[in-house]
């Protein structure tokens, strides 16, 4: 018996992991579930950006090892894209370093500032990830509430009275905050002035902010940055991916920029865990982040009509939603009548053979909640419309 | 100012890291330097592989997320490859996790069963990863002894003594050894003694093995796994790669293998850290996989030249080496006028222009000892052995 080490307790399997097995079986009795759970592009990435995959993958010499810091071409086309989307400056040698997409990235900046006696800030709801690095890296998550009665932002007092607390004890010493706008789940985007908050709060508590940033291209014709903020380089680190913005999740390109001396402690710890990637997959992604902004509208003209199928979809449901968020998903809020999203979510799947996430997977203020993906085409949402339909009309009868 | 985490203490950069640092301004000062440091596959894959990765990625349903647990066409291929070149039988479907690159399990292997309190066992001379990874993680590496006149096996004498050691406080039980034949860097194969033994030190002790062999196709013409010891899988974990064996150590795609629970404690790490690989990746993988014994003749036929090339250049050098040597390396042993092999090294560099890895970054009984890669032509070889002929008749007259 070797058993497992301390960090591992309380990891549990993802929920979508069991979830997504649940529906497999389903399908295998032959239900046909209309999955919305999962936000992973089904659009292909731009024909250009495969076609530099192939003509560089067939190359002799591109198939050794690669540097740790990536390729040059990779990190000067990030700092181009940076530059030209968020007007954000930053030093292509020292303060870009591309990851193998940037939930890795989560990982290396846990593992490197991180541990045992320290706490971090995680918002509910947020990405489940965020949690269970911090518990991996041995420190402890501290939940900060994302409410809608709050416009989904933080309460400054609650983040100082959460200081305190963690200060208490010895234990407890805050050391980080985990933040990501555009919202997931809640489609919420940042003000200026939040991230301007955000920054100052990191540099009074000397607590490293961590900003994820995935989704600032989708359904969003002004992409934000918190290295916006003056001085922010000074306080934050900033994961970006080109998973959602160029409909490459699979390919696994993600970027971490901070200042040189951060780039380079987390570079001790990522530099014993892997390799740099496949250089064509860097260089078909260096060709992606070069693409104009007949792109962008290219994939956000199919998201939009997604997601105004989504909104008859959620309309049939009786749940409320704001009409103004941005991401791959919509945030909605369930009938009254509902205890919580969950028990709401399984009365669908199993009335409807439609999935939708019950928010509550993401923190408690997500359990009256669903969050539906616009990973689908047009079509599959009209059919879901449809089963829910269908099975409504019934229902009254 | 904000602190990292201790874990990092004592994890500095790689020692490739600065020397290749150091030959690139060699470089740019015109010098020219011929590298046979870094074990880095020059030669491309089997042009099939890279048809299939062109072909695969041109599809438009490949780019979304793949699952935590590869594709089942890669594992599918993991398993026959196992069966027809090691005799050893796998379920695919549970017992083969593909890997981003072996490296990358090391890690996870680390940071799902050691931490503090825990010493593992790390061979000296080896990977230095393994120790770093060892470190990371919160336990302590022990080292343990591989010796010339040992054959470059483990003394289980000192291994039991070890053991008692680290017992001797609670902060010390041993958890894991780590151990890879063909071993890098001293080129020594396993006997299938020494497996037997080590499996049985393992269940003695209630000490995970974990077994690296990402070198066990070259210049090898008898594949071995630990995997062959009947009932390893109680105790044993492989880690396997194609970074060596199919000329992909830029692909980043290795395996780890290891009975259904193992597999379930160490997804719980992984799923939290990263995804599915890039799907046309696992395809081609697949396809390498399936390549028949031409292949590894093919590439095994251009080593073969080149290690012919380095046993000269070793002569020049007036260095000992065995002929029986497997794997991507020569590992030789220094005139014993060189107090250590750092300073052999450098006059090599600073003289001829040449560059060979010192024994002793790999462990203190690696001092005396120089490792040559075979991951350059023979023509750059050849080069070398000219550069160190004519340096030598100089410095004759």
């Amino acid at each position: 018996m070797i058993n497992t080490a301390k960090r591992l307790e309380g990891i549990g399997e993802y929920y979508f992991s069991t979830k997504l097995r649940e529906i497999d079986t389903l399908n295998k009795q032959g239900k046909n579930i209309i999955s919305l759970g999962i936000g992973s592009p089904d659009l292909p990435p731009h024909d250009d950006v495969i076609k530099v995959l192939q003509e560089e993958s067939a190359k002799p010499n591109v198939h050794a090892y690669q540097s740790y810091k990536g390729s040059p071409v990779l990190r000067n086309a990030f700092a181009a894209w940076y530059k030209k989307w968020y007007g954000v400056e930053l030093n292509a040698d020292t303060e870009i370093l591309p990851l193998i997409g940037s939930k890795e990235g989560i990982m290396h900046i846990c593992m490197t500032y991180f541990e045992k006696n320290l706490a971090v800030l995680v918002p509910n709801p947020g990405y489940p990830t965020y949690a269970s690095a911090v518990k991996l890296s041995g420190a402890t998550p501290l939940y900060y509430d994302l409410k809608e009665e709050n416009n989904y932002e933080p309460d400054f007092d609650q983040l100082e009275n959460l200081i305190q607390q963690g200060s208490q004890s010895p234990l407890q010493v805050v050391r980080g905050l985990w933040v990501n706008y555009p919202q997931m789940p809640t489609g919420k985007k940042a003000s200026n002035k939040i991230f301007k908050q955000i920054v100052d709060f990191g540099k009074k508590h000397n607590i490293l902010i961590c900003h994820d940033n995935p989704y600032s291209f989708i359904l969003n014709n002004e992409p934000q940055s918190i290295l916006q903020i003056e001085g922010a380089l000074d306080v934050a680190i900033e994961l970006n991916s080109l998973s959602k913005s160029h409909s490459m999740a699979g390919w696994r390109v993600g970027v971490l920029c901070a200042n040189e001396q951060r780039i380079n402690e987390v570079m001790r710890f990522k530099s014993n865990m892997d390799s740099g990637m496949f250089l064509p997959v860097q260089l078909a992604a260096a060709k992606a982040l070069s693409l104009d902004e007949n792109w962008y509208k290219h994939i956000n003209e199919i998201y939009k009509q997604r997601r105004n199928d989504v909104y008859t979809l959620l309309d049939k449901l009786n749940c409320d939603y704001s009409p103004e968020q941005n991401g791959l998903f919509v945030w909605a809020k369930i009938p009254s009548t509902y205890k919580n999203a969950y028990d709401f979510s399984d009365e669908i799947l199993y009335n409807s053979n439609v999935f939708i996430t019950p928010g509550g997977i993401f923190g408690s203020n997500g359990d009256k909640y669903i969050r539906v993906s616009l990973c689908a085409t047009s079509e599959k949402i009209k059919e879901a419309v449809s089963r829910i339909t269908n099975h409504l009309n019934k229902a009254d009868n």
